[in-house]
C-alpha cells in the first residue's frame, strides 16, 4: 500500500468543485427553512462542518496527501427535496483536491442529516460527485462536458 | 446553539446499521476486482477507513455526542454497479449510533473514491442511508418497513 | 507526571459554566452586529466552534481526563464593548467539566478574533473564568459566592 | 461562509507573538514556584501543550487555513500575579500567523488552570493578545506604537 | 474487518503496565542527563508526550476501541544504556487498557528520538511491551511469571 | 522549549526509510500467516495505519513541525519471528521524514499488536530505527555504512 510520491509534480493552482444533497421528507425541509430545529440554525452548523471537513480530510481518507489549502467556499440551500450543498476548494501544490471537496460535502451532509434526525430518519444522502476540476497535469475536467460528450457518441452510434 | 442533553437517558444497548454506494464505471469496478489499483488494495483500505471513520463522527459533526462504541463491522463488497458498503455499530450508552454507522460509510465511500480516481473521475457517492436502529426510547426502526407502510397507505387512499 | 487516578469516584451529574469575552473596537463590534464580516456570520461560527472545542478538551489540555459529554449550551452575544461568551457543560462520568467549559469559551473566543482581525488586530480576549460548578464530592462552588465572601471577610476586618 | 482564498498571496516570512496571563491566588502561585503539584511540573506540561496547540489551530478555528509552521517559541514564567505566558511563531506562507500564536497561550493558561484547578478554582486567564506581527502584505504591526499613537492623538485633541 | 463487540462485557476496573527503551550513545545520553539539549527538557517533553499518547490510541490504531481513561502514569529515567520508559493506564471499562499503555510509551520513545535525533541519529526504540495487566474475563498477566513458567518447563523436559 | 526555527532552510527533496519488528509466538505468526485472526487482515490494516500514522506525526511527537509529505511507502510482511516492518517516507520540504518514518513503523507495529493480542500478550516491539536518510543540509546517513565505519575503527585500535 502507499501514498502514492507526487513529489516530482509542481506546485500550481488547483481547483475543485463537489456537489451532493440530503434529500429528505417537506416537514424536515419546512424546519430547515423556518429555522425551528431544536438543537439550532441547520445550514450554518453544515458550512463549518464543511470547511472543518475539508481540513480533516487527510484524517479520514487513508492514502490522501496532506496538503495546504488556499480556500474553502460553501454554499448551502434548502432546495425543492432537500438541502443541496456545493463546495468550492483551492490549493496551490503538487496534487488536486477532489477528495478535500468530496469530504467537505460529505460533512455538511451528515451534519444537515444529525441535525434532522429527530424529524426524519429516512433522509437519504446523495449524488456526492465531483462536478468541476482545473490545475495539474490531467487538466479540466467538468462532469457536464463529459456527459455531452457520451450522449453525442451514442446518438451517433 | 446546543449538544442536546441526554443526562437523564438510560443506558442501553444500542445498534444502527447504514448502507451506501460508489457508483463507477465497469473498467474502475474491474480494478477493484481484480485488485490492479496503483495505491494497494481498495477494499482493504475502505475498510480500515471506515473502523476509523466510526470513531471520528463527534470531530466531523459538530453537534454529535461523543461516546464510546461496543463494537463497529464492516462488509464491503463489488456490486454490480459499484462498491456496496454497509456498517453495523453498536453501543451501550444514552444516545444512538446512526451518525456513527453513517460517517463510517462516508469514510469508506471517499476512500474507495480516492483510490480509483485516476481511473474514473465520475464516479458518484449514492444512496448513504439509515437501514436499521433499535435502542433507545424510540425503539426500532426499520427503512423495509417504513416504505411497505407507505406504500399500502397510498394503495388505500 | 499523571492522569491522576479517578477510578474510584463514583459517576455522578456533573456542569460547569464558564464565561469569557473578546473586547473590540466598536468598528469590530458593529460588524459584528450587521453581520457585514467577509469571512461569514461570525457568532453561528463561534458557536460551532465552542461545541466542538468542548470535544477536543483531552486533546488540547494534556493532562485531562477523556470523558463523554451529556450536554453543551453554548450562549454568545454582542455585548457593550464586545462578544461575551458562556458555555455550560454537562456530563454524568468520574470527573468535571471546568476545563471542557473553559475550552469551549477559548475556542469560540478564538474564533470570534479569527473571523474580525482584518477589521481590528488589537482584539483581547479577557476573563475567561468558571462562574459554577456542580456534582462531585467538592459540591458546588459559584464565583458570586465566594466574591461576596470574601468581601465580608474584608468587611469584618 | 468561506475560507479566503490566499492563492495570490505571496510565500513570505511571516511572525506573530502573542501574549496572556493565568491570574491566580498567592497559594497556587507558590505552588508553581515550589512544583509542589501532584500533577507534576505545570510550567513544562504547559509550554509543550502550547506548542501542540499552535499545531492544532485550524482545527480548533474553523475559517483558520492549515499551514505550515517553521518555529514556535514558547516562554513561560511564574510572575507577580499569576503565571506569564509568551509564544512566538513563524511561518514561511501565504497567511500569517497570529490565530497560531493566540491559540498557543490558550492552551498553555488552559493547561495552568488544569493542573492548578485543585487548589484554586477562581483563578482567571486574562489578555490574550497579540503584541506583534510582520510579513505579509499588512506589514508590520505593534500593540505599544498604536497604545502610543493613540495617546498622542488624545493629548492633540 | 470489525471492531469485535464488548457490549457483553462487564465494566470493570482495568490496568497495564508497559514498557520500552530509546538505546542511545553516551553522547546523547549525557545530554539528557545535563539538559542541554536544544530543543528543552527531553524528559518534560516526553512525559506529556506519553500522557497525550495515551489517548490518541484509538485514533492511531484502528480497531481499537475508543474508551475512557481513569488513570495514567508515567515514569521515564536515563538509564545506563539509554531513556527508559514505563507507563501505567487504567480504565474502568468493557476492554482492557494495553494498547494505550503501549502507544503511550511509544509516543514518548519517539519524542525521545526526536529531541535527540541531531546528536545520534542511530539510536534504536527497544522491546516496547507488556508487563503486566489485570482485570477483566482473562484476569492477571504478568511477563515474569510467564518467563519464569518457561523456564520451569524447559528444566523438567 | 521551542520547536526550532527552520525558516531559512532550503525546501529539497528528502527520503527517510525506518525499520521496525513485531516478535511473536510462533502460533500468532501462523495465523497472521493463514489470515485466520478474527479481527480481519493483519497486514491490510498495519499496512494503512502505518500511512495514517505517518501523517499524524506533528500530532504525537510535541516538538516536530507539521508538513507536507509527498509519498508514503510501506512494507509488511511475515518473517521468521514476526512481523517485519519497514516505511520509506518523502518531502519537499524545509526538514526531514525521520520521525514520520519512524511513527509510521511504530503505528504498524502496535496495530499488529493490537490484532494479535488475544493468541499472544508476550509479543514485543523491537529495533524500531532508521535506516537511511538523505536530503537536507547533514546529507545522506545510512545505518549499514555506520556500523562498518565503527567496525574498521574498532579493528584499527
Amino acid at each position: 500500500m502507499k501514498m502514492v510520491d507526487v513529489g516530482a509534480k509542481a506546485k500550481t493552482e488547483r481547483v475543485a468543485v463537489a456537489r451532493g444533497r440530503v434529500r429528505m421528507s417537506s416537514q424536515a425541509l419546512a424546519a430547515v427553512r423556518d429555522r425551528t430545529v431544536e438543537k439550532g440554525d441547520v445550514l450554518a452548523a453544515a458550512r463549518v462542518a464543511a470547511i472543518m471537513g475539508a481540513k480533516k480530510t487527510p484524517d479520514l481518507v487513508p492514502l490522501c496527501h496532506p496538503i495546504s489549502l488556499s480556500g474553502v467556499e460553501v454554499d448551502l440551500s434548502a432546495g425543492s427535496v432537500g438541502v443541496d450543498i456545493k463546495v468550492t476548494v483551492k490549493t496551490v501544490d503538487r496534487t488536486g483536491v477532489e477528495m478535500e471537496a468530496l469530504t467537505a460535502v460529505s460533512a455538511a451532509a451528515l451534519t444537515v442529516y444529525d441535525m434532522l434526525k429527530s424529524i426524519d430518519r429516512g433522509m437519504a444522502i446523495e449524488s456526492i460527485q465531483l462536478e468541476h476540476k482545473s490545475g495539474g497535469r490531467s487538466g479540466v475536467w467538468t462532469r457536464a462536458e463529459i456527459a455531452q460528450a457520451k450522449l453525442k457518441a451514442r446518438r451517433k452510434s
